[in-house]
């Protein structure tokens, strides 16, 4: 039994104001490639499949096309489920309405009891979608006096449990931060101060877990429990992380492997480093100009119009940076102002709205609440 | 063969700053009703189920509840096309997917085509949706020199009838505005000037016609071709309107009758005339005081807080006018502005745009015109 796992598309996302929709169309015809040429049983998206809840119509579009090629005419299942950047409401309608045909949007707590149940060689395999949701919610529609992330999803994947079938392999697909994980700068917090954080042990009892949200495929705590990692690049930070999707395979002893396969984007997201001159001779010899790029201009000189002397070879220099021009104690302070702590910009804050110091009791009481949190 | 024919359901729709929702929850429920008691083959929704593009979750919500009981627990097939108030893309995600779960959302010229075919005790009848579309897309997408809303229904008509199969009656669903139709203060014009205007004629070929677009419920030009009128009243000129939808009958010969079956929102949409004295007087025996409601008071004096001591016993006064207060000039100079012509209006404009009165060359050109739009 074979399913493939892959998650945050985030159609229709903007990066640097440059709609990379075209860009994603062409990695969803590699998956589309693979699925035409390999035997496989459902295709997994564990949550953000759009940037945000409204999501452009050309996104919609490329989105409905994917569906219909893949439920429609490969005849293979879709099972998805909304993440923190998708509109679950939104996203969820019809989709009573579309599960005949193959196309699983799971994206209420009802859908999380009723698991897409496929027949596969090795026996009936259940999938079961927890839609992603603020512990607010949780605690709101279930009366559970969860607080945090962590609660609420301990919560869910028992209350999931409570439904496994005998003789069924059990496959949760989830979109929450399982603590320890790889961040990259794409994924929008889902809270402030690491309350965000999931532990990888309430999902044991799952043959496997096929998570979203972070952008770096990577395995947690155990084989079975991985994030496939997003479609592609979303940050320059992302620049090394090989982006693809997880072959999953299950035999009836439960999960066998996890294979990590490419997909590759048209134009890459990469940092160039160096001075402007040797940037614009290295470039005759680069082999894809076209990519994305961040520079780091490490000119200690001005230089006039650099956007526009670099985009004479690089057309897509989206971001420009310049660590050169920063010498001596202009570079400290810039260095000093990132590694400032979260008292440190309560201070700057408070300050700044009470137009007063914060009093020593007053900081002793902030200093054990932000314990606190970071603790959570 | 009976189905039933609704149009523009404006679902989410505010009213004077009130939402309509729970109003049409509440209407819904009575068609819901009406099913589960009628035997009948279909539902038919011609368009404007939203009030806009992207409409509230609430009420993507309140429509998802309808089909899914609709056509989930009920098994009665909706057939339903956008119209000028939906996003087309965004309510046609997932069409293809749910066709087979029985929610049929032609979208698109391609669905155009490809009818919803319906087996009944008088053999298939196959339902057509036309899309709501400006001309201009009508001519990009078919290549076609339409330029007005008639020439392109007339394309698309015959289009359509190229796709007649023997053997099977004909419904064609449609949002459009068909020529001589009584008009509503809360449609939304398709363009300015005429030139919406859809002459009943292109669709005579078809055995009914289930039109949206207008607000009152009326047949145009044939007994077949039919407003069924919005879900309920949108504006205080519908005060009068009978709102509800259309049963339609099909036998072997085709169209058999239409029925009109009321439907009623918890609040009515009233005017009330009168001095501010006698209308609180008489509410004592409005049976309705809940209702949605626009006062036109008739004093001759200046009232302090009207519209606070009128929700003393109308708590759903939602508009005030004061037409007695104009007297003597200033009501003519007020019915003379509302009476003003096209070109009136068009020299004020001049005159404002150009800082210089139209010359008599300009007026007779212009008089041209307006004389072949209005003949459009």
């Amino acid at each position: 039994m074979k399913f493939l796992h892959t998650s945050d598309w985030h159609l229709g996302r903007q990066f640097h104001n440059v709609s990379l929709l075209d860009d994603q169309k062409a990695v969803l015809e590699q998956i589309i490639s693979y699925i035409e040429v390999n035997p496989i049983d459902a295709l997994v998206i564990a949550g953000d499949v759009y940037d945000r809840s409204v999501p452009p119509t050309a996104a919609i579009e490329v989105m409905n096309a994917f569906v219909n090629q893949v439920c429609g005419e490969l005849k293979l299942p879709i099972i998805l489920i909304p993440g923190n950047h998708d509109g679950a409401q939104r996203l969820g309608f019809g989709s009573g309405r579309m599960r005949e045909s193959g196309l699983h949007i799971l994206s209420s707590f009802e859908d999380m009891i009723n698991p897409v149940v496929i027949d596969s060689d090795i026996g009936p395999v259940a999938f079961y979608g927890m839609p992603y949701n603020d512990p607010e919610v949780v605690r709101h529609h279930f009366k559970q006096s969860v607080i945090s992330h962590d609660e609420a999803h301990e919560f869910l994947a028992q209350k999931i449990g409570e439904h496994f079938v005998d003789g069924q392999k059990n496959v949760l697909v989830s979109h929450c931060f399982v603590d320890g994980a790889i961040e990259s700068d794409s994924e929008r917090p889902l809270s402030i101060g690491g309350s965000d954080r999931v532990s990888h042990e309430h999902f044991t009892e799952f043959d496997y877990v096929a998570l979203g949200h972070l952008h770096q495929p990577q395995k947690k705590g155990e084989e079975y429990i991985r994030y496939s990692g997003s479609l592609m690049k979303y940050s320059f930070s992302e620049q090394h992380q090989r982006k693809g999707m997880t072959l999953v395979e299950l035999d009836e002893s439960g999960f066998k492997s996890a294979t990590h396969i490419d997909l590759s984007a048209p134009h890459e997201m990469r940092i160039i480093e160096g001075e402007m001159q040797s940037i614009i001779e290295n470039a005759q010899r680069d082999p894809k100009p076209d990519d994305y790029l961040l520079v780091r201009l490490q000119d200690k000189h001005a230089i006039l119009n650099p956007m526009e002397k670099l985009r004479t070879v690089y057309p897509n220099v989206l971001h420009l940076e310049k660590p050169g021009m920063l010498v001596g104690v202009e570079q400290e302070m810039a260095q000093a102002k990132l590694a400032r702590s979260e008292m440190d910009m309560f201070k700057d804050f408070f300050a700044e709205a009470q137009n007063d110091e914060i009093s020593s009791e007053q900081e002793q009481a902030l200093s054990q609440i932000i314990k606190q949190l970071s603790q959570q």
